[in-house]
C-alpha cells in the first residue's frame, strides 16, 4: 500500500525556485521558458547537471517537458507518467499537461496558441535537439512570435548547480567486443563517403561508445560517457575531459588515429571547420546549439547517424555473446521469484526488498555490470504506472491479494536485457487474469509474425495491440524499443511503436527489439509481459526475404493468471514451446529451489 | 490468352523522340533530365498535353518517372506496373528500374550516384513537387550536382503538343452537395486563421472542386477540371479558362465573393501578394514551380491543405447518400455478373467484352456520370498485374480454366465507388482456392478491426498483410486508399500503406477507404478482393474512443473459391453475415436472373 504521501508533499521548494526563473525570464524579456527534459547529447538518462525540468517541477520521471509563463506552469508528459506527475506535481501549482506520446509536440501547439503576437519564446538552444528547434521555429513563426535560443536561464538561479560527472572511461574489450575500433571507424567514414561527407559530427553518447568500443559511468544504467565526437576521414577527435582516460588507453586510441580534446572545445572544433567541409550531421541526434556552430560555408549533410543503423545490427558473434547472456539473466530470475514465492506471506516484502534482491541474483552471475534501468516493482495500483519507481517514501508492502509486475533488466559485458513479468499475489481475480491473458495473446501475435525484410517496424504495432482494441483498451507507450549491446536498454532506430518519430525503422537481420504490451489500470493494477526479439532470416520466396523473430529472453510467464478459454490452440501450443525452450535452457544454470521452481512454472498447459 | 505482340512492339517511335530530347539537354547544358508522371495539380490523371513521361517514354500507367541521359534511359516503376512496363518498355531500349513503391525517391539516389560532381539535372519546376523538389536538391546538392528546373525541354521537341482540356464546369448541386459552398469556405478561412494564415493557395484540383463545390470532366475518370484557387479572408480566385463556365454559374460563383481569373494568371496572383501576406501552402500540393512565386516578403506557412481533412471526413448526409450509391453499384454487379455466368462458354467473351457490359449494367443506374477508373478486367495471367487495361491489340478471351479479376467502379453524383472481385472460369485449382482464401482471411482481419480514435491508418496495413505474409508472400501495392465523394477514387490523407508519404493519416470517423489486399503471380493469376469501408464510431470507454468499420461495397464475394478448412470460424461468420447483408440490401434492386445469381451467390458456407 502507499504510505500516505510522498516526499515532495512535505515541503516543496519549487514555488520558490519557478519565482526566481521568472524574475531572470523578466530579465532577458521572456515571456514563456521551455525546458526539456535533455541534455547537449539529447540523452534519455541525464546528468544532474541538466535535470533542470526535475529541479524546477519536482517531477522525476524520465519524459516531459516544462513550460513557464508570468502566470502559468505546465509540464507535458505522456502517459506513462499521468499517475506519478500527478502525485509530484500535486504541491507545486505545476499543472499536468497529458499528451499521446513522448514524441508529441502539445507544448509547441500551446505556445503558438497562448503566447502573444510580439512576444518572445525562450529555450537553451544547447539542449534543444535541431529537428525539434525546427518545429519550434515554424509553429511560433507562423504566430509572430519571437523565439530566443540564446539564454540557459537555469545557470545564474541554480545554486551548486552539479558538476559534469568525471567517471573514468574504459575499453570494451573481446572477446565481448566483437568489431574492432578501427573496423568501426572505416564502416562510419564508407557511410560518410556514400553521403559526400568528409566531417562527421556525433553528440549521442551511446553511438560515440559503440563507435570507440569504449564505455563509461556518467549517467545511471547506460554505460556511456558525456562526450562529442568528430570524425574525418583519416583521424577523429574525442571531446572529453581528458582526467576520464588514463594514459595506457590514451595511448590505444592514439594508435587508432583518436586524438583527445577537452569536452568544451567541441563547439571551437565545429566552427574551425575547413570552409570547403561538407558536414555530415543527424538533425534529430545534434542539438540546435551545436548545428548554429557550423561555419555557413559549410555544405551540411542531414542524415541518420550511420552508427545507429550498424549498431543496431547486432554480429552474429554478439548475437551469441547475447543468447549467453539471456541464459545468465534467466538463471537469476529463477533465483529470484523461487525466492520470493518462498518468502511471500511468511516475511515482510516491499517493492523496495524486490528490487535490491533482484539486483542481488543477477550481480551474481558473470560479467554483470549493473542494472540496466531503474527496477519496477509494482504492486496493484503501483503497477498501473508504466515507469513506476518506488522509492523509501513512497512504496508498498507487498501483502494480500493481487498482481505484481516486475520490469528490470541487466548490463552484462555480453549483452543488456530488458524484461516485465507479472506474478499473482494471493488471489487473483478474473478480471486481472483476463487483462494478463489479453496482452499475452498481442505479445505472443508479435512474436509469431513473420514479415518481409524491411518492414518499416511501426507497422507490427497493431499486431500486438489487435487483442485489447477489440474489447477497447489500449496503453500509452510503444509496444516494442530497439535494446543495445552491453549499450542503452533504449537505442533505435526501429521502434514498434505508433509514435513513428524515427523514419529510417526498415526491420533488417540482427536487431534486437521489445515487445511489451500492457494494460493499465489506474489505482488497480497494472499487466504487462515483456521479452526480446531478435529478427532472424526465414523464408526467401519469389515474393522477397522474410523476417521471423528468435525470442530471446528466457523466463517463465505465470500461467496461474491465465483464462486458458481466451487462448487459441496456436496461442497456447506457443506458450508450451517458449516453457519448454525456457526449461531446456536453464536447467543446467540453476539448482535446489531455483531449479525446482523452474521446473514447476514451465509446465505445459492445456483446456 | 495475351495476343503475340502489343501494339507498341510494332513501330516504335520512342527512339527518334529521345534523340530530340538528348539534343534538346544539350543545348541547354543539362546532363541528366527527369520526366515525372505529374502536371501543375501533381494529379494522378494528367491532361494529355502533360503526358510527357508517356509520349517519350511508351509506358502508359499512371505512375513512373523517366530519367534520361546521354547513354542511359531508365523508368522507375512500382511493381503494381512491372509486367505492363516490361512489355511496353521491350521496343525503346528503355530500362525498367523496379522500385517498392509509388513514393519511392530511388531515381534520386540513382541520380546521386550516376551524374558527375558539376554535371546539370534537369526537371520542369513547374511540374515538380515541392517536397520532392526538396529531396531532390539535397540529395544532389551533397553531390555538388546542379538543378536546373527552369526548362521545360518537351515544349519545343513534341509536335502538335495537346493543349489544355476546354470541358464545361457544372455545379455538384443539392440535394447531394450536402455542404454549401459558402460553409466550406467559411471552414478552410477557420483553418487559415487557427495557423496564422491570411492567404492559400490551392493547386490539387480535387481540394478545388470540393471547396467550391463544382465538378468537370477534363481529365479522365476524375470529375474535376484543371484549375488554381487563391483563397483570401473574405474573397476568392478561381483560374480556370472562363469559357468553361456560363454566365450563370460566374454569377452564382461571383455572390459567393468568388471571381473568375485566366489560368495562366495563377502564376502572376502569387507574384502580386501583399508584402505582408501570410500565405498558408502545402509542400505535397503545390509544385515548385509556383512556390517560385511567392514574394521573399511574404510569410509562408506549410501545412497540408485544409480541404484534404475537411473532405475525407464526409457528412452523414453524404454516407446516406453512398449507402444508396452502393445498393444502385451491387445491383448493377448483380446483372453484370448473373449475364457473365450465363453467357461463359457458351459466347465469345473478353476482357473488352467485361469492360463494356460492366460500364452498361451501371449506366442504368441512376445519378450515373462515368466509370470511376478505366476497368481492371484480367483474365489469369492478366490478372497478375494489378493495374491491367485489356486494349484492342491486347487483351484476352476468358475460355478455358482460371481466375478472372474484375476491379471497377463508378461515379454517381451520390457517391464514388471502388469494387474487386474475382470469379471462377472453368475449373479453378486448389493452388488458385488457396491464394483467394488467403487473401479473403487478409480482407477479413481488417474489416473486423476496432482501433482507437486517430489510430495512423498505415497501422492496420500489417493486419491484412498478416496471413500472407505468415506464407511468404505479398504484394506490392497498398491495402487502401481513401475514396472521394462524386470525386476522385484515389484520395488523401488517410492510406493503409506501408508507404507513409503523408504523415496525416490519423483514421477519424467519416472517411471512407478501400480494403483490398491482393496475391499476383506473374504470368499465371492474379487475386484481389476489394470492398470499401466506412470508419464509424464503436466503444466509449476509460480508455478512449474507439473506431470500426461498415463495409459499404455490396456484392457477393466468391464462395466457389474458398478453402473452407483455411477459414477460422469467426471468418465464416463473418462472410456469411456479410452474404446476408448483401442479399437483404439488394433484393429489391433487382430481379429476373440477377435476382436468382444474387440468391445463389449469397447462400452461407459451412465446414
Amino acid at each position: 500500500m502507499n504510505s500516505p504521501q510522498s516526499s515532495t508533499a512535505i515541503t516543496s521548494p519549487i514555488p520558490a525556485r519557478l519565482l526566481q526563473l521568472r524574475q531572470a525570464m523578466q530579465k532577458h524579456g521572456i515571456h514563456a521558458y521551455i525546458i526539456p527534459s535533455a541534455d547537449p547529447h539529447l540523452s534519455e538518462y541525464l546528468p544532474e547537471r541538466w535535470e533542470g525540468r526535475s529541479y524546477f517541477s519536482g517531477f522525476t520521471g524520465s519524459a516531459g517537458t516544462l513550460v513557464v509563463t508570468a502566470n502559468f506552469a505546465g509540464l507535458w508528459v505522456d502517459s506513462r507518467y499521468w499517475s506519478q506527475a500527478e502525485k509530484e506535481l500535486a504541491p507545486t501549482g505545476i499543472q499536468m499537461m497529458k499528451i499521446a506520446s513522448a514524441a508529441a509536440t502539445a507544448h509547441i501547439d500551446w505556445l503558438a496558441q497562448h503566447v502573444e503576437q510580439g512576444q518572445t519564446v525562450g529555450v537553451d538552444g544547447m539542449v534543444l535537439g535541431l529537428a525539434t528547434a525546427r518545429l519550434l521555429a515554424t509553429a511560433l513563426h507562423a504566430k509572430k512570435i519571437q523565439l530566443d535560443t540564446g539564454n540557459d536561464l537555469l545557470q545564474n538561479i541554480w545554486p551548486n548547480r552539479p558538476d559534469l560527472p568525471e567517471a573514468p572511461i574504459v575499453e570494451h574489450l573481446p572477446p565481448f567486443a566483437v568489431i574492432s575500433r578501427q573496423d568501426k571507424l572505416s564502416l562510419i567514414r564508407e557511410a560518410m563517403r556514400s553521403k559526400g561527407a568528409d566531417w562527421h559530427f556525433v553528440s549521442t553518447v551511446d553511438d560515440i561508445a559503440w563507435i570507440f568500443n569504449l564505455r563509461g559511468s556518467d549517467v545511471s544504467y547506460n554505460p556511456v560517457f558525456i562526450s562529442h565526437a568528430l570524425i574525418g576521414l583519416n583521424k577523429a577527435t574525442l571531446f572529453v575531459s581528458p582526467a576520464k582516460i588514463n594514459a595506457n588507453l590514451q595511448a590505444v586510441l592514439a594508435s587508432d588515429g583518436i586524438n583527445i580534446v577537452r569536452y568544451q572545445d567541441a563547439q571551437t572544433a565545429l566552427r574551425n571547420l575547413p570552409a570547403e567541409a561538407r558536414l555530415l550531421i543527424d538533425p534529430r541526434r545534434i542539438t540546435h546549439g551545436f548545428s548554429q556552430a557550423v561555419p555557413a560555408s559549410v555544405q551540411v549533410i542531414e542524415a541518420i547517424n550511420p552508427s545507429v543503423f550498424a549498431k543496431s545490427r547486432k554480429h552474429p558473434q554478439e548475437i551469441q555473446f547475447v543468447r549467453e547472456a539471456m541464459e545468465q539473466d534467466g538463471a537469476a530470475l529463477c533465483e529470484f521469484f523461487s525466492w520470493l514465492e518462498s518468502v511471500s506471506g511468511k516475511e515482510t516484502i516491499t517493492e523496495i526488498t524486490i528490487d535490491e534482491q533482484i539486483c542481488a541474483a543477477r550481480a551474481r552471475q558473470p560479467h554483470y555490470i549493473s542494472p540496466s534501468f531503474g527496477t519496477i516493482a509494482g504492486f496493484n495500483g503501483n503497477g498501473a504506472m508504466p515507469h513506476y519507481r518506488a522509492t523509501k517514501e513512497s512504496h508498498a508492502i507487498i501483502e494480500g491479494n493481487g498482481l505484481l509486475l516486475i520490469d528490470s533488466g541487466g548490463q552484462y559485458l555480453n549483452g543488456t536485457t530488458d524484461i516485465t513479468r507479472v506474478v499473482p499475489i494471493g488471489e487473483v481475480s478474473s478480471e486481472q487474469k483476463r487483462d494478463f491473458t489479453l496482452i499475452l495473446k498481442g505479445m505472443i501475435n508479435l512474436s509469431q509474425m513473420r514479415f518481409p525484410r524491411g518492414t518499416f517496424s511501426p507497422m507490427l504495432d497493431s499486431i500486438a495491440r489487435a487483442p485489447i482494441w477489440a474489447e477497447g483498451i489500449n496503453y500509452g507507450h510503444g509496444t516494442g524499443h530497439g535494446v543495445g549491446y552491453f549499450l542503452n536498454v533504449h537505442e533505435g532506430p526501429q521502434s514498434i511503436s505508433g509514435a513513428m518519430a524515427e523514419p529510417h525503422t526498415a526491420m533488417e537481420v540482427g536487431m534486437i527489439t521489445s515487445n511489451e504490451p500492457g494494460i493499465y489500470r489506474p489505482g488497480q493494477w497494472g499487466v504487462r509481459i515483456e521479452n526480446l526479439l531478435l529478427n532472424t532470416p526465414s523464408l526467401q520466396t519469389e515474393f522477397g526475404e522474410y523476417l521471423e523473430f528468435e525470442t530471446l529472453t528466457l523466463c517463465p510467464i505465470d500461467t496461474r493468471c491465465i483464462l486458458t478459454e481466451l487462448l487459441r490452440d496456436d496461442e497456447i501450443a506457443w506458450l508450451n514451446h517458449y516453457h519448454a525452450t525456457v526449461l531446456k535452457r536453464l536447467s543446467a544454470r540453476v539448482s535446489g529451489t531455483a531449479k525446482a521452481w523452474l521446473i514447476e512454472r514451465t509446465l505445459p498447459i492445456a483446456r
